[in-house]
């Protein structure tokens, strides 16, 4: 039972639905709400009603984007021969956030999993493929997660793209900077010792 | 330096507005958003506009309602002569739920509170008396936090009702249920020997 009125009570289940927000949470930020000016709500709804207006799949890349193609694959500065496969939107931020990469993106939106009858066709990997086709490619990085759909997504992709003659490359695992070997799963610590390079 | 398009980066930023809602939670609330579909978002949003839109203040105890009077001031059944006087609208909800009390609410909206320039005239005090006064009130229940503004509002109310004749009680202070002796700081100790009771 809810002692709320019917309003409130609606406003916190709304946040309830998103997330990570429990109900305290939830409380806590109908009532913020609710304290809010006419201005800031104003912001806050229309930011999402933006969201959801104004950003599509970049139909190159299927990144998310304000623009189509989206910033990253307009930019004529990056390389456009080499692709670097991702699972999700927030892996192209996190490979971004390296400044390492210049070349180009491809967001597989998921990644091949039985046990979520999430199969080949249901990813961008078709998408891929044609791309690769159509463009000059001299190098296909594969950086879906180090995890057992990721990896046989890494893997079917591998054998897919290999034969038409073009480097595969997969993103090392080991030990994460900083990390500690006593406290490494010893998977990793295996990956770790398999890629090691020498000095 | 964001990394995301400028739509998307707005949103996080206007989730991280939100209290107790960090950067990274903010990054997932967004995308949250980006993957809900159209129904789910006018949901979220709409519940946050009809909140702003039809909640208004009880104007007898200053409650937050859909209605006016609140469904409490409204309720025939509660005891009109007994006042409970809480700081805020989420502490009506909090003595709601011990289904104990039976009686109306005074909401202050705040505590006195001279270090954040928060006087008498600040909070529903005025109303507070005028309803005292205008209404058959046989007792006011002081259920101000128990903290130094907290204390300080319930001492000053009750050196202005008590001149008029009606009975002024404080909630009683002490050990929480489940708690335990050892834990207990000292002052929430010496008021549970204060406050004992003949078993």
């Amino acid at each position: 039972m809810s002692y709320y009125s019917p309003t409130i009570q609606k406003l916190v289940e709304a946040f309830e639905r998103l997330p990570s927000i429990g109900h305290k949470t939830a409380v806590r930020l109908a009532f913020h709400i609710l304290d809010a000016d006419e201005k800031e709500i104003e912001e806050f709804t229309g930011a999402i009603k933006n969201a959801k207006d104004n950003l599509k799949f970049c139909s190159k890349c299927y990144n998310i984007s304000d623009t189509d193609p989206c910033q990253i694959c307009g930019n004529v500065k990056r390389q456009p021969n080499i692709i670097c496969v991702v699972e999700d939107v927030r892996d192209v931020v996190a490979m971004e956030r390296t400044h390492e990469f210049k070349g180009m993106y491809h967001v597989l939106h998921g990644s091949i999993s039985p046990m979520n009858r999430i199969g080949p066709d249901d990813i961008k990997i078709k998408e891929l493929l044609q791309r690769i086709q159509a463009e000059k490619v001299d190098e296909v990085i594969l950086a879906t997660n180090p995890k057992v759909e990721g990896e046989a997504t890494a893997i079917y992709l591998s054998k897919l793209i290999k034969p038409l003659g073009i480097k595969v490359t997969r993103i090392a695992h080991g030990i994460p900077v900083g990390g500690d070997l006593e406290y490494t799963d010893e998977i990793t610590l295996m990956k770790a010792l398999e890629g090691r390079r020498e000095m």
